[in-house]
């Protein structure tokens, strides 16, 4: 069976060493988060180990249950989530003044991929809630505010967010739920599919943030209202009072987070509408949904991560204790452990590379969100605002992109025993498949990237990013480490690759946009690619730098291996990456729909 | 919900145009394979259609149920072993004088594609049946033979392979599963697992052929005999007798293939051993497992091919029923089918480009192995037994990495769709992971191709297939067609690069074995993507010349267009790939076994 521990050495280099922790606590606000640091992550550890990852198989196994509206969750959830609430980790990031410790982002990074990575299920009800306070506190009024987010903090109730609709996937332009104006509130009628925790068992009241439409909005984007839907009407004096008109019609038959219910939920089925009210102002929910989806792309990235590293982890016991054949090194006949022998290794280093590269961007990108949020200085501020509009897509996109083949990768150590549902490892690559599609799938991360951030700015901050990874490569160069100098022409080589290939779209772009959108996803990943690349080497940079002042700490000799092991078998692709997204845009547009239907005609003499 | 159409335009193709279906009906027993061929083809596709593909979704759903050692099949999988057999399909390969129509392996690559298409789950049962048959019928002696093929044959029973023990997976040189000779027969003890349609109710026999040592038979693989244990004792007027010691302990709870049952079999439970017959000679089963390998490793690396095909086309109806976005090229404001979408289409090509050049692979694959046994040239026997030994691996080991690829991209076609289990999408995506474990895992695969086909004959085998080529690049080069001349540099680039990479593997294997089989399955992988190019680039050729010849077939311009996308998209890969086999392979087997535990040790300090 799997076990979770978390992966605390690499999560303190990374906070540390490569996101500046002891920065970002002379922000104003945060000041607290160095003395608090050792023990929100022993305290997370501690908790993600003993109370969530118990139930991680358990959860998968049972599911939850639908009957006539009424979801039930898998056993100990409730509990959990009680607990969870208690020990105040809904509030982590959340003003004091509504509950909350006001610590910064960057201590999400670590805490969220504990969550996800002992039980992904569970952290998804946190993770949407997440989203749902952070829209109230953001753009409701003040009396709304009282209402909802202090209880939402202190866990006694939940929130969802009410996004997708049959037609309205992607596309949110397509919303067709309406709301009617009714004295202080509005009457919201329609139909909400994939709704994460849209109805459950653990707490007696469930906050729905939804999308719908006023009478006479503008058409498309730009007519789309936020409102709060309680699931029960909260009276004046904060008691529970009347159910409103929301029902949950079915849950998802998923492949997998099968712990967490994913809801069809019908609003105003039975009468005039659910009572809702309005976030903010009238047809601006779109722009406040997009202002919270950094937040949770982030998330989902570091959801993605956190199962990469559970099913790399548990590979690894595997592949110790798993005898087959013998040392191809040795003329010993005796079977030896797996993990001996050279493809098992490239796979557990493939994992290992993969997953420290991800950690670090993750971290550094959500230092950054801090950086952005609360600099004192304005020009500091906007730097780092740029740099995270332009990293989140490449967080959400590459880091799941990136889980998936870490998680098959993973699997596949096991040989058979990967494929039996027995030994946990299946679970994973059934629960990660879905970072790449909620949240926007990782091609709506790539036009992001390439149609909203990398041609808005005429590739501005792009071009700050490669220059500023030029730099570093060039400060590897004069390393006295050899293993550490020898990564510098990898990465001077990718980088340029990546800057030539940004610039190669740019300039298609301003002719055949869809020539430039054709590999967008490969160049997602391209960019992921180059950019984990140089924070792990950030890393192995610092870590030469601390065996050389003779701390003698394996982990440090681990850290230039494994940079070592990207330089040059993932961060090579880069040589290809360039080659098809140039070369090969052309040939993605030509042809007509026509051309993938001929190969199943009988043939024409037959 | 999906349905499974097959792929007859392209199957055609590749038999007649590329693998040469009408040589093959030059060989001796062969003549009638062309007259057959049509009827074969729509048969066989009619019964995929009508009486598989209708239980596919319904046999994943309900699965196996065991209960005191007797299997459930699903609903309708009895009836339509039955159907199967009637039909003749068992007996395609197998001799007319055991029943069967003797045609030649060509014609399996078509018709297993359309079975495993259609429902992969009872498609398990006839691949595995058919490797009983061979191996009774290769090694047996005649009195078993005559007692055993013909009902395995008709469909009256069906048969298994027993050869994995929970300590010999991959290393069958740990098998421990005992036979002691007692008059005529022996007596087998041991528990072999992982045995598909190990115990089901779709025949009243079920023939298993184990692996088993021999008292005082030598230790490792030269120590293994073949039995035939059958489920059901025979009389000697050949009715069923007595119920031999052989139980179903239990089936596996996997995460797909959910239709056919994974049992666990104990042998001799309950007394002094199953009955079972030595099949050929003491001590060489391991050595007749090997010959019947190749038949049952291109059986799967064409399964993988059936369900990334199944999955692509699913995918196709969805991208032009969905509707999600205006298009990037028009100002109409006005929602299209996502197959309009660059990115929907890239994910499509990718999907149709490697299924073609897979097919092409495999098919021209298996006329080699008709050539290998039936040529009448002892020297071309040779030649074609030699491209077999080198290509069988990569048929394998390739074509089911790039299925699950390919289901995983076919999947994100559909989002949020197809994470839930309602399309079928999700069915495949877990099927098909199987693939690239059982028969082999494609670690075992690509040490095959590396130590047993490309070190042992010094290269011999593979210069030529480069040879060959870079040959077939050349004409190319001189094609009328632009497109198709412009396959010619990316073809000579990429074989160019891997005969650089096969001599650098070769040349490391007489220093250090590790360091050669360090990126072994990515250089699998390198000669997969290489040789399918290859076949799929003699398909454009043939295709250009067809237009060149007036006939206006759209399959035709579609060959080309896919072979363009391809060679950008795909073959470029090289690039990226002999970097990493010659650059990362030190890297790999660097370091120690505790470096994949330092990332999760608590820091010193803290």
């Amino acid at each position: 069976m799997s076990t979770y521990r978390a992966p605390l050495r690499d999560m303190q280099f990374v906070l540390r060493e490569l996101a500046g922790v002891e920065e970002i606590a002379k922000l104003p606000g945060y000041e607290e988060t160095t003395d608090v640091l050792d023990a929100i992550l022993d305290e997370a550890s501690t908790f993600a180990t003993e109370v969530l990852d118990p139930i991680n198989q358990s959860g998968d196994r049972e599911g939850c249950t639908w009957n006539d509206g009424v979801v039930t969750t898998p056993k100990g959830f409730k509990e959990a989530y009680h607990a969870f609430a208690q020990a105040g980790w809904i509030g982590l990031p959340v003003l004091p003044e509504y509950g909350g410790q006001g610590l910064p982002q960057l201590l999400l990074g670590p805490t969220l991929e504990m969550w996800n990575g002992a039980n992904v299920g569970f952290a998804n009800g946190p993770l949407l809630n997440q989203g749902a306070i952070e829209a109230i506190e953001l753009y409701a009024n003040d009396a709304l505010k009282q209402v909802y987010v202090p209880k939402l903090v202190s866990g006694e109730w939940s929130g969802t967010m009410c996004l997708t609709e049959p037609q309205a996937g992607s596309d949110l332009a397509q919303v067709r739920s309406t709301a009617t104006p009714e004295g202080d509130h509005y009457r919201i009628k329609g139909q909400k599919i994939f709704i994460t925790f849209g109805e459950h068992d653990m707490t007696p009241n469930i906050i729905h943030l939804v999308l719908a439409r006023l009478p006479g909005a503008p058409e498309g984007t730009k007519g789309i209202s936020m409102f709060i839907v309680p699931k029960v009407l909260v009276n004046a004096d904060g008691s529970l009072g009347e159910r409103n008109d929301v029902k949950c019609a079915g849950i998802e038959h998923k492949m997998g987070i099968n712990a967490n219910p994913t809801c069809t939920l019908n609003y105003g089925e039975s009468g005039n509408g659910a009572i809702g009210y309005l976030v903010g102002e009238a047809n601006r929910g779109l722009e406040y949904m997009f202002v919270m989806m950094n937040a949770a792309r982030f998330s989902v990235g570091v959801q993605g991560l956190a199962i990469a590293d559970r099913a790399y982890q548990h590979a690894v016991e595997y592949a110790k204790e798993r005898i087959q054949f013998r040392d191809a090194a040795s003329r010993d006949p005796k079977p030896v452990a797996i993990i001996k022998h050279p493809d098992v290794r490239r796979m557990l280093l493939f994992c290992k590379a993969n997953i420290e590269a991800m950690r670090a961007l993750a971290y550094v990108t959500a230092a950054s969100l801090d950086y952005a949020h609360k600099a004192t200085d304005e020009n500091v501020r906007k730097e780092h605002k740029a740099f995270v509009e332009l990293m989140i897509p490449v967080v959400k996109g590459w880091l799941t992109e990136n889980a998936q083949t870490v998680c098959s990768v993973a699997l596949q150590v096991f040989g058979g025993m990967g494929y039996v549902e027995e030994t946990g490892i299946a679970q994973q690559y059934r629960d990660v498949r879905i970072t790449t599609i909620y949240e926007g799938t990782t091609g709506i991360q790539a036009l992001d990237l390439i149609g909203r951030k990398l041609i808005r700015d005429m590739g501005a901050s792009a071009t700050k990013v490669f220059k500023q990874i030029s730099k570093f490569a060039k400060e590897l160069e004069s390393s006295e480490n050899a293993e550490v100098k020898a990564l510098a022409q990898p990465l001077t080589d990718a980088t340029k690759a990546l800057a030539d290939t940004s610039q190669w779209i740019g300039m298609n772009a301003m002719g055949d946009l869809r020539k430039a959108f054709a590999n967008s996803v490969p160049f997602l990943n391209f960019f992921g690619i180059v950019a984990g690349g140089w924070q792990l080497f950030r890393g192995a940079k610092i870590a030469a730098e601390k065996l050389a002042a003779g701390e003698n700490d394996p982990y440090y000799t681990a850290k230039i291996q494994t940079a070592t092991f990207y330089a040059h078998n993932i961060l090579t692709q880069y040589a290809y990456l360039q080659k098809q997204i140039v070369d090969g845009s052309a040939g993605v547009i030509a042809g007509d729909d026509e051309m993938f239907e001929v190969e199943r005609r009988a043939l024409a003499t037959a």
